[in-house]
């Protein structure tokens, strides 16, 4: 998620994404300063998974948002968002990826969708949310 | 989320379910703007599967909430919790649902059934929560 | 699941319907013969969770059956169908309760769903499945 | 479990794999005859799901695939290897989509992954599982 | 949720954690008010689960951290991390027990165990998150 | 799961759970033949994950057990059922472990617990299953 050289933030950037983003990383500091080494492992194995190989970079985060969809975990659809997104991903395909979440796991998804296009509104720097923003994507802080 | 002076607002229907009711308004609004036609179709069929047909309405949606309990939806739970209600299911008839959800789905269901009831409180213009009650059902807030 | 005086077998129950019954009492039998009183009290209380109360039984067995298949499992399916119909869920009705399951869990819902008719069929004394009919409802079997 | 004198069969379409798209074509039909509308609608819609649009068909397949693993559903994920074989997804670019899988939902996914191994060694005309090849994707059959 | 001057309150009892604690005290009183058999007996169930017995209270309560990891119930795991400390779980074996929930269970995992450590930090007196401490460990409050 | 000298196969050591073990084996070996980095690092991380440290290998094995069960992955809960019987587990304290499963995750477990009862019985060879011994084990054979 290094959105590069982000002087003064940009419009794209919300405070509740950057919260968002913050939280992450202060909290996997936390852990892997931790001496568990299958921790660090998996940590590091997860970083590599999305490596680009065989399938593209594009694909592998696709992959990772529909997986996290149909998992129903907001932090992961939160972040293979901002991923896809990064990797190049249009609002057009982003909504074929969230249909086949959908569609593989069923209406349970659609409280996930929600908070997803509201998190891909604020990325896009379109707050969805009118005045209470903030709270919309509030439950992306935590983690 | 201020409980402060509601003026004309029903006791049953709190601020908290109020915002909870607008964000799943204003968000799905934002979906179906989007011109992606299976996510469309699903929000057409979902709405068709609760309509009466050989099963009654109660009927139906007291399998929408024990489905959603047990897949561990807050607001899912929420918004079934409110359909049943409007149904007509009353309060015993809701625990009987939720004891069969807690039993199929375990003690990793109890958190959300705390919610519920907090929600069901609110619903029923009984705080169950003290002074904290916004705070209490504040997850249903976001979706 | 007691179907009552079955001299020579009643065209409904087939041997794989009773294949299934049969394996679950015996390690039923073996699990409670554990001198384990959590366990024992579990399956206790499982049975009481599904007489009929404030919501009648056949209600209840609905609502255990559409658990069941957004939770994914076979056999908690196929023995809450078979509860099913000897409360008196017609065939329609059935089909509404799939529907049900179905839409809140999604496509992955479907395998489950086509084992859950085959399991019906042959309780209604249908196969479903031609010739290899035993076949198409092995999965029963086991549990 | 053999199907009878097949002359002619290509040798990677195995009984096996015939076997398991005979009974999920067979219990398809047997669902799409019931007059429930929501049923069918959901099927169609899940046709529609994977047809290419913005992200192209390969693509989709492979998303399907993934969700699929991370749910853990034997029969999905067989549907979907050969889905995705026939979109032209190659065996290492299968194996990244795997391991994408694998890691999102954890070790609990490698049975499966040793079942869509298995079906798909059986695709590719490899037997995997030497003279029991029948019994090891036996689980595929069924739905 | 105020850090500030908490007097007479130990450091490693924070507002956070007393929130916490208080909502699911209220919440359970709340439904265990409800003439509910079958709820009231599984709460008494779910207490004698992690008695002493064959195996002593800290495995059990570690068995109990884990199945909430895995299945991703950040109340529960919350619950179980302080029942775990209680227990005399020291911080190298509660790191070991996520581990095992994490190659289980999968990177879907990682957001919970993000606010595991969160949690056992404030347990622990040390706050990991900063500033902010106190909408580190939100979600917590709310069962 | 060596069980020391099995001169003409001891009868703890049933076909049933040889054929599951081989089948592991065999499709292990598959996988690990295959060129992808991410996998192969997953498998090695998965053995290291139950190595003794701060907590024992017993401990660590039972968390794998009722990781798997509340996850209900039959191939799993037999593997870590074999995996604690050889750290040491008697069957008490299996149940025991199973009551912990049972209680987070539900009556859903109930015909995995089955299962895992029949493997266990196999295993200290005492079958629990009369003469279709074989079939009631079955689904362990797949993987």
């Amino acid at each position: 998620m290094s959105h590069g050289g982000d002087t003064g933030k940009p419009a794209e950037e919300s405070d509740a994404v950057a919260g968002f983003t913050a939280y992450r990383k202060r909290m996997n500091e936390r852990i892997l300063a931790e001496p568990n080494q299958v921790v660090r492992r998996f940590f590091a194995l997860d970083t590599q998974t999305y490596q680009a190989g065989a399938l593209d970079l594009k694909t592998k985060e696709l992959l990772g948002l529909v997986a996290s969809m149909v998992l129903r975990c907001d932090d992961c659809i939160s972040y293979h968002v901002a991923q896809c997104k990064d990797a190049g991903v249009n609002r057009e395909e982003m909504f074929e990826a969230f249909s086949v979440g959908l569609v593989v796991g069923g209406s349970i998804v659609i409280p996930h969708m929600r908070r997803a296009v509201a998190f891909l509104d604020e990325l896009e720097g379109q707050s969805s949310t009118g005045a209470s923003a903030g709270a919309a994507i509030q439950p992306h802080q935590h983690g």
